[in-house]
């Protein structure tokens, strides 16, 4: 066994301190501030090596404040694919136009529902906000369907893209070619709509399958990978299983599951290198805590986001 | 506020005792173990409604022994619909031929991946497995096409189980006329075969979006509803998003994440009433634990499940 | 590496089948179900083995339906040392006489407090219970100060087991010579009036320092020795530092808290041998769950316990 | 039902952007991010009216990079109180003179054990910081037996902080007159020692009863309170119910348990309302997370720390 050297040290805080400096030192205080440290150090040797950049996330990421730094990497060019869930694209398509409201944990759901307010933990939506997703999604599919009558999930997505204002991810994703992939498309309300309207336009094709021969091929043919994980369910297990030909070389989860009951929301990067998903030579770590604060120290301490 | 008036009672346990009797006991002693009591009674009478039964669960509880109770509850048609992940199609192809093995949680991951042995918490896959599900899928696949150029998901899922034995879960909701939703059908290894077999043939068609117009029409038409939904991801979502028109009647969730991340794996029955995707009314509760030990201690106190 | 050999089974439920029946079909079931299967082979060896048992739990365990089996372990002496928190001397001494009622985890606790209900989960705990334990309390201090002014923690507890009835875990650990530790005991309401009581009487010592060295003499005393620790903090620290001479022989814990955040009531029975409090080659187990649902499970399936 | 008003927005961050305006903006993105925003707002307001100041914390917490922060609050007399574990006497003692070292949660730790390193988390502890950790404790038992025979626990961490060199928190609590309470002073190495140490002075009184009275007594002496608390166990109960007689006026706790099972490790700002123990009209908040991360974030965030 291998002694470790490195001290774990007394954080020294002052009153303006950057975020930059915070994650440095927590690289050596112990316990998730160590984790979040080491993702740190990942994510910046990743891009320093030019990694191909997976970005997968859950759509609660998409309804709280995160969705504004995926909208700026996205526009900067500092990710190169995002892999998420359908809820994630009703998000960005109302919060372009509508923001959600800051709720509570401890609200009255009962109560809530009789006003026509959906709880999404302590983030409120109002229902006004999914009758403008309806008729947006509806006029979007229309004049895609005027133009293309068969296209698979991303090049939906890419369509959708183009039809956004600057205040959207698929906007900006759209603009910079960074493919969105969507394994479970329709469960969501934009699904729902997609499959509304294909019962009435039974000629616009939506294949939901050839995505994945496309992703596999973007793995396979990156010379590094990195993939930043935020939370669990099947935009994770897509990004890993996406990457099981060549393993990923440098991966980053932050999960709030443990990995105790076998779920793959709580499953760890030291589990995936037994399946070949992360090399077993990479770098990686699972850093346990809320993605919502957790991103946010990860991006701000690699310089190479913002350079 | 109403004054409880229920005591909490001290267990008796005893030697040979039952499960349904502990069950019933735990329903007075506190914390879970009053929850696993109020979910069995909602279950009992949901049941005794004769309320469409959804079973919703990720692909883990497949690749353990709950599967065992899916396939009897399937056999004896105590359930009308499954919802889940497309793992939960693989581990059900190859369990039905090859065992899983007992690992452990704190195994050397990458010596495990050296050895060809893919790990699932403490449950272990060798190699030889997948290259199983791969020539039985393509197998599989060669025979539907033979007979079928288009199918949707819930089709696809139901041709596989004609193809499949008695060890199955697919065999016997096929045999049963019991629809198997899987909204994610890429993201697994049969998805993956799946993709490769129709880059082969590309005039076979997947349709993956229409099942979710199929599944809200069922759960539309059904007098009442019950949801039981082990697990978070794709799979509890889409069963409550495709309720939200009438709302479930009765909704029990057993959960191993918590709700304070705003992810929708650890979101509540009682969040699920604001959306309305569970009923104002209804009888519902959210379990948290471990559904590998949960489910089958709900399913032993359900008297109605063995009559 | 060893390879596997045991295989995951598929579970096979029953009608009235027993909890013992069931916890056997866990052992080869997967993730905490495997767990809870391992616990109660390692319990039913150490008890084989005659095994000196310590248990260690929280006083919300006390609080639960736990208590029964407590005072029912301890009434036919299958366990032999307790350790605990003040908490748990207040729930006893209270439920003795009058119930905890039935609450719930979303109940309004500003409105519950306004109406003098204490909250502990969905345990509800009327304000006229801590009135019953304060003259109670005073009631007893009073009468053991009448016989002895200077007590070790634990010969108080003794001492209060003396003056209980039959519906009380001090009782019976009283009249069986089961000591009961409790190395924070003025915190609680048991503790706030031991401290009122010593204001006025300030002759009446008791001593806090010494039970360890007598914990520690019994437990280097054992032969073999058995650690069942339920939930985490004082209590169960002091369990395992009490016995870091000699290690223990065998260890179940059952933890709701993860280990990633680097607090005790999360640390695992692996961590603990990197401490020697659990020895190299013990047979040890932490099961992740409520021990108010795990627990129950383990002792019903452990058949020593009745015999 | 109050309508929400304060709208959840994306995030916009920079290179070298503050912590301090991270948390700014963190406070209406959702989540635990709000929650910390929410945090941080309340900490300043306590610390702006004044209010007597009870931090609180597990052992874990010192053996990590907090204890800088600790020291920093307690030198700058930002804290009024401690409230903690043996554990933590321990760690400050050690650290005082030594360091412990990074490790990883994955070691191997029968491996750990052989080569004598104890493992927290993932911080190494070597056999030879308890090497000395008993001798210095010897030593300064012996020299405070020289001076006075009889102390409560607080008075002896006081005169054990007049031992201490500037690397200490003890030092600068003993220093700036903050009191140190640990309701449970024999659970740890220091308390092992204290033991021995007694049973050869049985002259040498310390007692662990008056505590109780003397932080009751300040808490209901001051004007505004405000307690932080870190971690769950003695440390936090024994905060709360000291302030069970006003109140607390405002409570911040960052847990990693979850309220589900009744533990009081989990329990939430919400339920001690119901208690007394939080005023109801008080302001509070419950953080999820690591607080090796989330104390930080908090203190970095509370300009009144730093002036």
């Amino acid at each position: 066994m291998e002694m470790p050297q490195n001290t774990v040290d007394d954080l020294r805080l002052s009153g303006g301190m950057s975020v930059r400096e915070l994650v440095r030192q927590l690289r050596s205080s112990g316990f998730q501030g160590q984790n979040i440290g080491i993702g740190a150090e990942i994510i910046s040797e990743a891009k320093r090596n030019n990694a191909f950049t997976f970005l997968s996330f859950t759509s609660n990421m998409a309804a709280s404040g995160l969705r504004g730094i995926f909208i700026d990497l996205a526009k900067r060019k500092k990710i190169d694919a995002v892999i998420t869930t359908s809820g994630s694209v009703d998000e960005d398509i109302i919060r372009s136009a509508f923001p959600y409201l800051q709720g509570s944990f401890e609200a009255e759901d009962e109560a809530l529902g009789r006003e026509g307010i959906n709880r999404m933990g302590n983030v409120f939506v109002p229902n006004d906000r999914y009758e403008f997703l309806e008729s947006k999604s509806s006029e979007i599919f229309q004049s895609i369907y005027n133009e293309r009558k068969t296209l698979t999930v991303s090049e939906l997505l890419d369509e959708v893209g183009k039809r956004m204002n600057e205040n959207s991810l698929l906007y900006w994703c759209s603009k910079n070619s960074i493919p969105v992939f969507c394994p479970g498309i329709t469960d969501g309300a934009f699904g729902m709509q997609l499959a509304f309207f294909r019962q009435r336009r039974n000629d616009f094709i939506v294949d939901g399958v050839s995505d994945f021969t496309r992703l596999m091929g973007i793995s396979m043919g990156a010379e590094k990978t990195l993939a930043i994980i935020l939370g669990g369910g099947i935009a994770k297990h897509h990004t890993i299983i996406s990457n099981i030909i060549n393993g990923l070389d440098y991966a980053v989860y932050v999960n709030s599951s443990s990995p105790y009951h076998g779920s793959l929301s709580g499953a760890t990067t030291s589990e995936a290198k037994s399946w070949g998903k992360i090399k077993e030579n990479s770098k990686s770590v699972t850093i346990y805590g809320d993605a919502a604060v957790v991103f946010p120290l990860l991006v701000c301490a690699t310089d190479e986001f913002f350079q």
